[in-house]
């Protein structure tokens, strides 16, 4: 979010685009942060429950964050170019409920799109608010894949 | 785990080790997946909140989880190595009440650590179990700087 904690509304959605997962850029995540046999080789997924390669569940979520910083900069570049300071990014204290729904093959698209669910003002905090937000990603068939409940502190107006 | 399911216990706790957050491989994993200015550029992150470089919480994600098989695969080589056969990774359905509580700086060492929490035997799925458990990642002080509850399915023995 590039707008200010005031002027964000329960409700807002933002489509945060997509993301095809190669075989390239699941051996790359998987070699670094998850070297498992379903995530690394073909043959020996084969071997396992998926029965074939799948992405890493955290190359899906942070896909998630490549995807919201990427729509972030733009919004905020379009306030600049209004004439408008975008509000700074904020911290995360954290997320709940984060769900691996469908495994994600290579050649599979998943597009991200989060929804604002509810507004905490920080007592703590006064130049912040806290933003809560679902996070849904569908696949190229429309199945939901992954989903989780987040929390991001966001600036507010004029303080 | 590679352990079964029928052979963990509660409160067993496993000591996943400890990696240390660089310059180098902070900005690595923020260029492609977190690409915000107070995990990019030290002078940028002078300007915020942070007040200087800090790591995505994405990467103290995923740590967790190259930390997590590097100690799976090396008790499944124990067991091997014993004469026994390891139980098979298994997926993860998701996590709740993950905590981004400290920032971590260039220069700190995490250290990770799995407490079993709770155990559930799966209706739909006899031959796995879930598995219910916390992980905590402490710093170089003492300080508890993440932390996640967990769940993974784990191979039940003889079925």
């Amino acid at each position: 979010m590039s707008q200010f904690f005031d002027d964000i509304a329960i409700g807002d959605r933002a489509e945060l685009g997509s993301y095809t997962f190669t075989r390239e850029n699941i051996l790359a995540f998987a070699g670094k942060y998850d070297p498992q046999p379903f995530h690394l080789s073909e043959e020996e997924a084969a071997r396992t429950h998926f029965g074939r390669l799948v992405a890493s569940g955290w190359h899906t979520a942070s896909v998630f964050m490549k995807l919201n910083v990427a729509a972030m900069k733009a919004r905020a570049q379009e306030m600049i170019n209004a004439g408008q300071r975008p509000a700074r990014f904020g911290p995360s204290p954290g997320f709940s409920n984060l769900k691996w729904i469908k495994p994600v093959y290579p050649g599979d698209t998943l597009s991200y799109r989060s929804t604002v669910t509810g507004k905490t003002p920080s007592k703590s905090r006064p130049q912040w608010g806290l933003l809560h937000f679902d996070v849904e990603a569908h696949n190229q068939d429309g199945a939901l894949a992954f989903c989780f409940c987040g929390k991001v502190f966001v600036e507010r107006r004029g303080l």
